[in-house]
Parts: C-alpha cells; sequence; structure tokens
C-alpha cells in the first residue's frame, strides 16, 4: 500500500487531517524538563529529557491522530545521544500505529541524496521514517533518489516547495512564473509514478499555509499532490485558510495534511492552561484545534 | 580570528588551497572494510567501519591539506551509531589541526535553522564543525541564524548557489536574471559583516567548478565571498577550470578552496594503484592532485 493510500486511511480513521509537530525545543520544555536547560546539562542528559518529553507527547498523540513530525534539529542539537533520542521517538510512535514525517528537510547531490533516502526512507531501522520532507534547490537528479524510494514502496516524500516562514519570497518568488510554480510543476510530475488510490500521490509538497494566494495557485498546478500545510495556529494561518488544498468534496478530509506543533505541545504555556499539567494542556488544544479544523472542513462532528 | 583568516592561514601553512573530502560510502570502502557491506551487519559494526576508515583517511590528510570536509550523509544512513562515528571523525581532525568543514546542507525555517546553527557550529560539542554548508532555498530570514553564528565569531558557512550535479540548472538557473545570480547577491551582502583582514568573508559560497562560466560570472558576484568548489576530480572539473575563483595574484591561493573527496579516498580502485594499499594510493592521489592544483594555480612547486 503506498504512503498516501496508508495515510488516507489513517486520516479516515482519526476523522481529520491534524499531524502533529514534535519539536522539543530545550526552552519550550515544561518545567518538568527544565534540568536539560542547565548549562551544566550533558548532550547526554538533555537528550533523555528530549526524549522523555517527545515520548510523553506521543503518548497524547496515540489514538488522537493519523501521523507525528519529528523535527530533526531538536534531536541533532545533541549529537550522536540527540539522534538516538530521535530513533527512540520514532520507535515509539511507531508501537503506537502513528505514521511519522521525518521533518528532515535534506537534500544533496545525487550519491549523497541516495545516502540519505536510504538513511531516511529505507528497511527499517530505527531512525527510518514513513516519509520525509526534502529541499529540491539542487533539481530533478538530486531529487530522483528520494522520488525511487517512494516508486512502489509504502514511503513518501513533501518537498519543500512555499515554505511557511515570512521571507520565503526571496528565492521561492523569483522569476516569472515564480520559481515556487516551477517546482510545483516539477513536484507534480515526479509524483506520477506514485499515485495511490486514494487518487494521490506519495511525492508530496510543503506548501506554508501562511500564503493564502499561493496555497491556491498551487493546489491548481499540484492537483494530484499531497500537501503539507505547515503555519497553522503559532505562525498565523487559520484552519479556514487551509480548505482550499482539499480539493475532494466527497472526501473532505483528502488531499492534504495540516501541521500544528508548538500550538499543542506548548499550549502549557499559554494563561487559560496555567492550572492544567503540560499533558493536559496539550490534550485540551489538540481536541480545540482538531474541532476547529473538523468544522472548517466542513466534516461532521465527532 | 575569523574562519576565512583560521582557514587562510592554514591554506597559506600547507601551500595549496585543496581539501579533502570525506565520503565514506559502503559500497567504495577498501577490501580490510568489506565486512560493513554485509547485509547481516548492524549499524554499530557498519559505523565502526566507517568511523576506522575515516580515521585512517585524516591520519593521511593530516599536515597535508588545511580542511577535511567529511559528508553527514554518509555516518547518518548508520543512525546514532553514524552519528557517533561523526563525532569521532570530527574530534579526530581537530586533534589533527585540521579544519572541519561540515557537509550538512541544512536549511529550515528561521527557529529550526537556529536550532541547526547551534548544533554545528556553536560551543565545542564533538559533532561541531569550523564550518558548514547550507541550503539558501528558504530565504534570508532561514539563513540568518547561520550568519549569526559566524559574526565576530570563528566559524562560517558554505552557502549552496550553484551546485555540481548535471541537472542543477533546473531551478538554479531560472529567471532572468538566473537564481544562482540572486543568491549570489545575496550572500556576497550578506558575508559584509563578516569580512576578515584576508579580505574574504566566512560566509562563502559553494559554486560547482563543473559549470566554467558561471563560475567565472559568480566570481564576479561575489568578489569577497570564500568559495568552496566541488566537481573537481571524479565529476569532471580541472584544476585549470577553477583558477578564475582566484582573484588575488599577489595571493594566488587565496579565496577558494577545491575539494576532492572519492579521486584520493577512492584511489585504490584505480587500476595503476593495483599494487600499492589503499592508504598509500590516497597518499600518492594527493600529492598528485595537490601538485596539479598548485601548478594550475601558478604556485611554485613545494
Amino acid at each position: 500500500m503506498s504512503f498516501a493510500d496508508r495515510l488516507d486511511a489513517a486520516v479516515e480513521d482519526v476523522g481529520h487531517p491534524l499531524v502533529l509537530g514534535i519539536d522539543p525545543h530545550l526552552d519550550l520544555l515544561p518545567k518538568e524538563f527544565s534540568t536539560a536547560r542547565s548549562l551544566q546539562a550533558s548532550n547526554e542528559e538533555r537528550a533523555a529529557q528530549v526524549e522523555a518529553f517527545s515520548a510523553q507527547l506521543i503518548d497524547v498523540a496515540a489514538g488522537q491522530v493519523a501521523a507525528v513530525k519529528p523535527q530533526a534539529a531538536f534531536f541533532e542539537i545533541h549529537g550522536s545521544a540527540g539522534m538516538k533520542a530521535f530513533e527512540n521517538t520514532v520507535a515509539r510512535a511507531h508501537d503506537h500505529g502513528l505514521l511519522v514525517i521525518g521533518d528532515v528537510k535534506r537534500g544533496d547531490v545525487p550519491s549523497t541524496a541516495k545516502a540519505y533516502a536510504q538513511a531516511y526512507l529505507a528497511g527499517d531501522a530505527p531512525h527510518v521514517c514513513d516519509a520525509i520532507t526534502i529541499n529540491p534547490y539542487l533539481g530533478a537528479d538530486a531529487t530522483q533518489p528520494f522520488l525511487d524510494a517512494c516508486q512502489g514502496t509504502d514511503r513518501g516524500v513533501f518537498v519543500l516547495v512555499r515554505t511557511s516562514n515570512p521571507e520565503s519570497a526571496l528565492f521561492q518568488e523569483h522569476g516569472d512564473p515564480p520559481l515556487s510554480e516551477v517546482v510545483a510543476d516539477a513536484v507534480s510530475t515526479w509524483g506520477n509514478a506514485s499515485i495511490g488510490e486514494c487518487g494521490f500521490s506519495s511525492v508530496g509538497a510543503v506548501v506554508g499555509a501562511t500564503h493564502v494566494e499561493e496555497l491556491a495557485r498551487l493546489r491548481k498546478r499540484m492537483p494530484k499532490t499531497l500537501f503539507l500545510l505547515p503555519g497553522v495556529g503559532a505562525q498565523g494561518a487559520s484552519a479556514a485558510d487551509c480548505k482550499v488544498a482539499f480539493p475532494d468534496s466527497n472526501h473532505p478530509w483528502r488531499g492534504a495534511l495540516i501541521n500544528s506543533s508548538r500550538g499543542i505541545a506548548f499550549a502549557w504555556q499559554r494563561p487559560e492552561n496555567a492550572q492544567r499539567s503540560w499533558k493536559d494542556a496539550a490534550r485540551v488544544a489538540l481536541g480545540v484545534t482538531v474541532a476547529e479544523l473538523r468544522r472548517a472542513l466542513g466534516l461532521t462532528p465527532c
């Protein structure tokens, strides 16, 4: 079964396309993990806290979302101990039946890209994910090893097309047509060999939900591409902004994933959650975010 | 002392600007390390062989080159055990007084880019490098954390501008002016805050030596940018092709680094080296490559 089909089934199961991002930024961890912030803490001590926090967040997510998206940088920052925490996080998510989208944004020349594709998409080593994010700057031959890893397998990729950060237009909107549309056309073509029964390809695209007009334009250029939409919540986009990414009115949850990371994991920081444990705050925020999303997409209440 | 100045001094010391790339691709390791290729080998066993090979290659390089460039993908492919091997490789190179350019090609939205910048450029954790390669696709705000890590410190970055792979033009040459020139202008501007006494900035650029005409054009647009030139040797460019990247006739070794990876590390595969150990083959290939480069740059024989 293709990645797109596995994801589609999992999304239908939980009743919404929200993905929980796991960004265990030391400065934002709840006070239970504050010893990791000590200047004296070793990489091993920090990685252990990052892993413990991620594990508990996965417990909150289990059965509630189709997939989680751990951000590699917040693990790599602690070196090999952090990478071990990443492996254990991926393994725990898999143990709970969650799909794992490794947010690694890798990209390199062809022979090296092949190593990255093997590293994160091939086999069943503990750091291997169901899908990863990749960077298209190096071109078609450099992307091919990642496409090969998706074709005829159950793995997927999400190619950066239009990122959610404020100054992403600098290069992504360069030229006429803008680069993001040229990349979108390539992604659409690259995906043709990996279209699943759900009608969408396992070669997906990252499109920031913060750019509402581009989102509509890019959906038209990539009609069969699975979208991964960051930027909802903390970065300012609303669930309603994302509706245009879901083109199938018979299956209004189908065709895109909406990621929320800090708005859920770090909900404990908001004043209204002062009396709640961080996990309860995350649980409540997850429920509220899912309800908003289901409303925005016109899905019947659970 | 800025990264550019440290590198300049080290290059002057060894008498040439050749960087040795460390790409421990399992399929290309000499027979002494062939157990790593067994399907039964664990990540730990593979990582141990990758580390042993890299250590011996560093011993060959010590005192002969200014810097080494380990390619992260060939370590990451073995998970956390591979990342530990990466750490030990960086540490061993530092022990030998070699500068380390981590070829990691990272790039992400600003808060995550900050984590990558901390991971690979801040402090003295074992995975921290003197400089890393980064991907500019996400734009200026996403690059800023890496620039901050270079300003007023002894660290550097090399921003991908025009990569050496055959199909890199697809996006990098999109638009008029082509994207690579727009990125080059940005890199040149970004580097202004980090120009060292040698006259070059610690915010460098990766420009494939395989694109000779673009190389000349990009040098004009980035007159004070340190260039990292892959593509010499195995990928088809010659040392003479690179001369245009060295603009200072009084200091003809200054302003660029030329990388060679497989042509040296895997010289043992060439028929003329059949009677040599892999290390002797690497040593001879390194000597020949350095001599060619010094000739091409008009440097007097050692």
